[in-house]
């Protein structure tokens, strides 16, 4: 691999392109900026697109009539890095240590979405061309629920027909292994904010005659789970489908544990004084942020509803409440025994030189849904994330192996695909 | 009133004396220096007293033979302002609204204490000397549960010996009605930190497969009322005393509700993330603080000791937890109807013309314990808060027609109490 690949990784990852936060708006379009020059110096005729939220990044080859087309997607935007404190190194001045990269975004995702662009770069360099039609859609609203690219595929549903998508946004099941994931969990999120006085109390004065929100938000979502860790949602399970006889016998070989359940999850909760030492009152309001994963058949609007019912029938007495519902994403499963899903398995054995595994995933891409409804093409999901990649997490990193593995999948799948 | 008390007033509250925190400390070493500026400018032998806390102020005018010894306390140490977003104006900046200052600390303690200085600066002013031998003791440490104020009293047991001691830090029913409370709960704090995985998590991953310590701790919390909102922790209520029926008798009177039950009160709660949009993250912890109020004769030892014993008991599985437990302090509850309380109920009347209010209160003074236990003597109440004075809250405030009424307060008793 050439030097300058890790310095480009490197310029990549200092934008803080944090999706989610405002403040970072500028930041990414400073990024998407970035990857249009990049896409423009390798010899793709690349666009910015503007939404009404982050910029897509859209670059294609010149397409040859009689030639597949692969639709190649990424994104630049990124999680939140908090907590901090939490990291060894700061979060978006990337550091190298004992082969590995860290920053946020290392892995999720612009190092993988990076390897692709080099081994387009490299491919063009030795061959003039690509052996396919190309179009390559970066976007910054992945980790917010890709709210505008639906949009994008709509308007530009004619321009973007392709034969398939290729994504590298998924995990490999232990480091080497090449691993195809053929499908995903959905994904449906909101927040409750629970109301009690109209101003933080003094506790020893008012506890026990006004409601404490902290109290009833505990015993709220207390009711979220039975004592088997079953979600208690009247209806949650309904339409969950059993699993195929073959993936009870692929995921037999596999080192996971399969049948895990499909609990509520809480991501965030707060309220009240969270400083040191104590503060001797009754807050007026506490908070807690909740997702819920789906799979085959759970529908996003239908868990919400169910969700709001249940909540709503449980909150405790005295207290208010508001919901807020935030990004869904569905699920996916696609077939890989299919030509393209062999052709994909081809390419990893040949990137990686060893057996791939076929997993369902348990993240989320609500991507992978549009580009079936909308554009009428499949997903393959060829991912680099190692099990401890620290994704969405503190420390987040990449491998350069898994980089250098990247471009060679990238030459290997289009090659397969064409 | 003088023109100049309020700028006094002021001063004193603009020091930011917050005693659970400790970048505040030499705030508070500032504000107590004020203090013995103050006292000693108006004809008292004042003492700043160190502590391996905050330091506690202590004055004395020149005790002669054969008067009464009255003890007057007071703090200068006050809560946290936060939620700082919802003060109106800043904490440390008082202002004069509609007849009220507006300040953490208004009320809780500094207005209550410094109208008793000033009341025996203007006896002192008319009749150069009080009509009783007075030690004024300031601490730093209630808002923290007078963690060094034991220990002060014990070195000083016999310099400091009194007949009674009055306190201005408790309620008054009403506007305008003088309020004398016989009996204070007491207070006991816990903090539990439950931990799920090493580290925050892809809640899409990992999500089922690792213990989410948000949930656990929601499920835990839970268990601690039950369906009438009674303390579920098992012997919590075994000690509590049914109350007398004059009391019941008295409290009938007034406008409250004297049955209310005693809750476990969280006063705080957090975990995993709580800024804007989502984060799909497992919490590597949360976090929630807890008091629990004593009425005779639950002792905070043994409440602390159930409480422990019924966590252990329902955290459920997955994770680990570590229990903090903070400050003590016990109940009181002291007879209204003894020649003292009479002649407190004397002084009320005479500074507030209107009949007085005999109640018991919700909040916690640990200190009145400790005069009863350590010197031997009784304390009255006559607390000046009104009941929407926002102590412990944002936007606390104290009338300027309080604080003229503590400066009659304290000329009043003094002159019953000789």
């Amino acid at each position: 691999m050439r030097d300058n690949y890790l310095e480009e990784y490197y310029s990549f990852l200092r934008f803080p392109s944090v999706s989610t936060d405002d403040q970072y708006k500028e930041k990414l379009q400073e990024c998407a900026r970035w990857l249009v020059k990049k896409l423009t110096s390798i010899g793709l005729e690349t666009d910015l697109v503007p939404t009404k939220g982050h910029p897509i990044v859209w670059a294609r080859n010149k397409h040859q009539p009689g030639r597949r087309t692969v639709l190649i997607y990424g994104h630049y935007d990124v999680q939140p890095p908090d907590p901090l404190e939490l990291w060894d190194s700061p979060p978006f001045e990337p550091v190298l240590k004992n082969g590995y990269v860290f920053a946020r975004g290392a892995t999720d995702n612009k190092g993988q979405i990076l390897s692709h662009i080099v081994g387009i770069q490299e491919t063009i360099e030795q061959s003039g061309d690509l052996p396919v039609n190309l179009h390559l859609v970066i976007e910054g609203e992945e980790e917010i629920g890709s709210v505008h690219l639906g949009g994008f595929l709509e308007e530009n549903r004619d321009a973007l027909k392709s034969n398939v998508a290729v994504i590298s946004d998924t995990g490999m099941i232990a480091r080497g292994t090449p691993t195809l994931s053929y499908g995903l969990r959905g994904v449906t999120a909101l927040e409750i904010k629970v109301t009690g006085p109209e101003m933080d109390l003094h506790s020893g004065v008012f506890g026990g005659a006004v409601a404490n929100p902290i109290t009833a938000l505990a015993q709220l979502l207390a009711t979220l789970h039975d004592r088997e860790g079953r979600v208690a949602i009247a209806g949650f399970y309904d339409r969950v489908n059993p699993l195929e006889d073959w993936e009870r016998e692929a995921w037999r070989k596999l080192p996971i544990d399969g049948d895990k359940l499909i609990p509520a999850e809480i991501n965030g909760i707060g309220g009240g004084y969270q400083g040191r030492g104590t503060k001797t009152v009754i807050a007026s309001h506490a908070m807690a942020k909740l997702t819920f994963r789906l799979v085959p058949e759970q529908e996003g609007d239908e868990i919400l509803k169910l969700a709001k019912e249940h909540l709503r029938k449980n909150l405790p007495k005295g207290v208010t409440m508001e919901i807020t519902t935030g990004h869904s994403g569905p699920w996916y499963l696609t077939d890989p025994h299919s030509p393209l899903g062999e052709a994909a398995q081809r390419a990893l054995r040949k990137a990686f030189d060893r057996d791939v595994a076929l997993i369902r995933e348990g993240g989320s891409i609500p991507i992978v849904s549009q580009f079936r409804g909308i554009l009428g093409i499949e997903t393959l999901l060829m991912g680099l994330a190692l099990p401890d990649c620290r994704a969405h997490s503190p420390n987040e990193n990449f491998p350069v192996e898994n980089f250098e593995g990247g471009i060679r999948l990238n030459k290997a799948v289009l090659q397969e695909l064409a």
